[in-house]
């Protein structure tokens, strides 16, 4: 029975499964939890597919990562707190070593973001991880797209273009020098959810999106929620080192603005309210339609997944 | 952008969002929903991968159908009442044909089950469709695997081996006459996920599964997890009109016993409990371990994903 879709399950993911909203884990039909009164539950589920979303040959643990970050992120973006996630994993073969580094990784992130793997199913085919996280929000508060103010300051978390950076070198576009290389690599399979960032704002930002398919594209979820524009100046996009010391600056600042995977929150704050640590201010709301910044990108340019 | 994912996305998959525990559905980085005071949130995910658990070919309809159908079929093996669901959905191409059947499936499905879609994720691969669903338990309550008695009844409701039995009328390997056929394939793509009864079982049985993997296996999940063992009389197998006219009666017992694919419910009830409507004694718990059915059937026998 090594090979069996129990005996994978419960050895290698069944130790992940504890925290306090969970009353039942993996094992079962079906995972049970617990909100806490005055909570409601936050959902978002992501797939990432092999050849699509990373190279078929990337290291298991960094999959692992990558994955629950991703589908995190969401959390982050709507200003909940982790609770739990499940796991729906497509394998094409049963590999031990393949599992024990996956598990890994995944037991890490798990650990850290405070998301205990309470179920998932297990089922032979192309190489497919989606990861469903659930998370708490207080009743009557969330960070939407909705909700932005003509006159509101935007802003991003962190720094931008460090996903599509790191695409262009594992594509052979682009040899950043090693220890910007190993940032990069770090930054696209380990992104930082911006949870306290998130929660911190939910009586603060008036909208929000974290950055998963471009910054011109992710605000323009935003201004077509709010209703409005939004002005941003290519000038303030905070950068990382490896970005700033790149030779070509508009490559760059096309990085900046149209590349995903960077997983930064983007939001609005009202007018004078003051910028949260780590955060940078790069434009602002204004009456019209759609994202402008003052060069030829499509505003719908970001990552497309069709 | 006719090929966008959220255009897709928001085409066809926007309407099907609302429900009575949805606070906020597709659209934004997380769907929020609300329990009831005294409720738990009870939650499962189920991937059918295209080749593996479907033939490649099979009508996009029948796929919604059955997807949301197996995944439901988890909460009513846990007596827990649906309230939503998210899709992930990868796709090798964007057909629209496809997609405006499927998502005329998973529109009726989703009506007649009350599982709005709230989110998901839509990408390019190999064709998977992963379906959670979620549902509201009391708190305090759910039908578990462990809790079986030494003396209990065992039951099954509806009929066991149809699932095994069209498989094979899909393989070419037995052609039912024309009304039995057209029933079989009606099983196996709709299944009943039996919602009422698991919820009428909170309070009455012992332990409960649903029969995804076959019954002596799944059987098996509640004897181990029960600490005993389950006997089970062949004899007493209840059969659709299709498998009891089948010429060959030991074929048919194998089905039976070792197919997947019914999503029956099979639970324990204290001895001397009345069968609920719908539902027939088929053994009894025993001091023990595994299943036992008097046939040489190993008891890990029923559907293997690897």
């Amino acid at each position: 029975m090594a090979d069996d879709e129990f005996t994978l399950i419960y050895r290698y993911f069944s130790s992940m499964g504890r925290g306090e909203a969970v009353d039942l884990s993996v094992g079962d039909d079906c995972a049970i939890l617990s909100l806490q009164p005055g909570e409601r539950m936050a959902t978002s589920v992501d797939t990432l597919v092999a050849g699509t979303h990373f190279p078929i040959d990337a290291f298991p643990e960094d999959l692992a990562w990558r994955a629950v970050c991703v589908a995190a992120s969401d959390l982050a973006a709507m200003g909940a707190e982790p609770r739990a996630m499940t796991l729906a994993l497509t394998l094409p073969e049963v590999d031990e070593y393949w599992l024990a580094a996956f598990s890994q990784g995944l037991a890490g992130v798990c650990h850290l973001y405070q998301l205990p793997l309470v179920g998932g199913d297990t089922t032979r085919g192309p190489l497919t991880i989606s990861i469903q996280v659930m998370g708490a929000l207080p009743t009557g508060k969330a960070l939407l797209r909705a909700g932005a103010k003509v006159g509101d300051q935007l802003l991003v978390s962190g720094t931008v273009g460090d996903g599509a950076a790191a695409l262009a070198f594992f594509g052979n576009q682009w040899q950043p020098p090693p220890e910007q290389a190993e940032y990069l690599y770090q930054r696209f399979y380990r992104p930082t959810p911006r949870l306290d960032l998130g929660k911190s704002l939910l009586d603060k930002a008036t909208a929000a999106i974290d950055v998963s398919d471009g910054l011109v594209a992710d605000a323009g979820h935003i201004a077509a929620a709010s209703g409005l524009a939004l002005q941003i100046d290519p000038s303030l996009l905070p950068l990382s080192q490896a970005l700033a010391a790149h030779p070509d600056q508009q490559v760059v600042r096309q990085w900046a603005l149209t590349g995903g995977d960077d997983y930064e929150l983007c939001f609005t704050l009202p007018a004078g309210a003051p910028s949260p640590k780590g955060c940078t201010v790069i434009g602002e709301a204004i009456v019209g339609m759609g994202v402008h910044c003052g060069l030829d990108i499509d505003s719908a340019g970001g990552y497309r997944h069709f």
